[in-house]
């Protein structure tokens, strides 16, 4: 890994989707497909460099990209791949303006392979930076939003052919409501590219190094596999914190309002024997209670691994008896200004809580 | 009337309007608010062009704007007014031409009105022309399509400042599909803007004299009203033919799959005492049956008049025992070619009949 850019191997690939998983806190969409996708591509002679912002001009013209739609589509409805790259090319014809580099829409998820993709596609650089730090549900829940980057224009492209421009928006919700009724229109899923940024934008409303964090945490649990450690010792100096351990005992989901919702329970073994933890679920694990106390709240990352198999595990693929361990990761501090709580906090989720840092945890 | 270029006054406005009710075929809208606003404009030194598609340009690029979405909502959530030309200048930018004049993209109902505020507020001339003769529910229902032109760039623009440019689309009913969910997403009306298309493509797809058409038949209405003429008399010389005379007996109406269905039954009397016509409606009038014998089916037009008052009803002012004059006209030839019936024929509305022409209809 240089200083300033940065040649991914399909190992680095492997962590940072790995890593990816972890920041995706349940949600987000199972990145592996897209790994493989990129890793293909890798292995055919593709060149894919990572840079860091601050070798961005202040002028440059970047555009973010992501897959749009429910995780669960994406995983059934294959996408041809080059849906956010189409988008993209759009988005530049509708500017007249070429970019001179991807940016990662949400660095959590699937949607940590979608600019590599693009990258592949178009021959462009990724800047190591998103506006999450994690996975969210809505398109203006990030840190370019809240920092007052225009969410306008976007572009939609699905595997069909069709290509849709939001070319102005009153709000940054109504990007979302129209960007949503059109990618269910779609099909339930569909490239994204949105927003367009200047480099002094990304700099100083991005969430940096984002790649880097994903790659860390990816290789931190692949040694702590190899080694059989335990993986909240192998994530504490990347920030992890292990909020708790325990065994799946109750398990509610449903699918309503466009959301994957739900609730899991789990009963404490090891330090945590005779408690409980209950975690809510909107696509992402959204809060945790102890015994009937908060201790974590989204925007902070509440991240479910399988105890095992030291993985990440999708709120999907939880399932009763289970045995994992619950880490917590604090938010960046861009979502957690009183401006970024009102876009990402509890109540935006409709939780009548106040944002509580992550306390009480331990390693 | 000039020649070429055709200035309106108001009555003009109030024939124009009153033809496209006629034209409306029971759907389409009611011009009577888009009149209002036209004439106002009139009073406030608006001078409003039409000019005739010869005096089009082959290589001038023009383009057709209407309303999308259910008349009973532009009825009661009433535009601001200035949707469509929102929609106009975002294709303009888009393309990054200006239009030198603009189309009407369905003179049946209100959509008639719409490009002559359009005009209004661009300065430009409307062509006398468009592609359908009538009003049709679906946006690819028209000869412009029919003739090849393609359905994109199209632009959706609302009063709460969204707009929305489909820049590509797989087919003309992906068009239809991706306009239909983000017209209803923006409240269930939006302006459109599209086709976009050249002077030559105007004179070989569209409908001439549409305009003109619909001043006539206005003209002739509001002269058979003054002098207690029987309506279809008044017609007759315009194409209007007698299908049926008779009373409202029985009307079923509900709003199913984003169309206003329904079926009206006649009683008949005068000559035609003894038998009966029902009419099946999808937001228009579409096939006629009397004494179960079809009489008249779309792409032909079936408009029902007030018999009292010799104005055109629209599908949702019918009513139990209202009397009615029904009156056929047929449709351009445009809309009758083996292609034209794969598009707006009986079948395409999912009817199981073949097109027959206007037959057995009398004055």
């Amino acid at each position: 890994m240089s200083d300033r850019m940065w040649i991914l191997s399909k190992d680095d690939v492997d962590y940072i989707a790995l890593g990816a998983g972890v920041l995706g806190t349940g949600g987000g969409g199972n990145p592996y497909l897209g790994k493989l996708m990129v890793q293909r591509a890798i292995d055919q002679g593709a060149r894919i460099a990572i840079m860091q912002p601050d070798a961005v001009a202040d002028d440059d013209l970047l555009i973010s990209v992501s897959n749009m739609g429910a995780p669960t589509v994406s995983n059934e409805k294959l996408p041809s791949g080059d849906e956010s790259s189409i988008a993209f090319r759009a988005l530049e014809r509708f500017l007249g303006e070429r970019a001179t580099a991807v940016v990662c829409g949400e660095i959590g998820g699937s949607n940590s392979m979608t600019p590599l993709r693009v990258a592949v596609d178009l021959g462009l650089p990724v800047v190591d930076a998103d506006p999450m730090g994690r996975a969210f549900p809505e398109l203006q829940m990030d840190t370019f939003n809240i920092g007052g980057v225009a969410t306008t224009p976007a572009a939609l492209a699905d595997e069909k052919g069709n290509v849709v421009i939001l070319a102005q928006t009153s709000t940054a919700l109504w990007t979302e409501r129209l960007g949503r009724v059109v990618t269910v229109e779609m099909g339930g899923s569909a490239g994204l590219a949105m927003p367009v940024l200047r480099g002094s934008q990304l700099k100083a409303a991005g969430i940096w190094g984002s790649y880097s964090l994903a790659h860390r945490i990816g290789a931190a649990v692949r040694k702590a596999q190899r080694e059989k450690v335990r993986v909240e010792l192998a994530l504490a100096p990347l920030g992890g914190m292990l909020l708790f351990r325990g065994k799946i005992v109750d398990l509610e989901r449903k699918t309503t309002g466009g959301f994957a919702r739900g609730l899991v329970e789990l009963q404490g073994f090891a330090a945590d024997a005779g408690s409980r933890l209950r975690v809510a679920i909107q696509n992402e694990n959204l809060v945790a209670w102890r015994d009937d106390r908060v201790v974590a709240t989204v925007p902070d990352l509440i991240c479910i691994l399988d105890d095992n198999s030291r993985e990440p595990v999708g709120t999907e693929l939880l399932r009763y008896g289970m045995r994992v361990c619950v880490l917590g990761f604090a938010a960046d501090s861009k979502l957690t200004t009183p401006a970024g709580l009102v876009v990402v906090g509890p109540r935006a989720f409709g939780y009548d809580l106040e944002y509580r840092p992550l306390a009480g945890a331990r390693i």
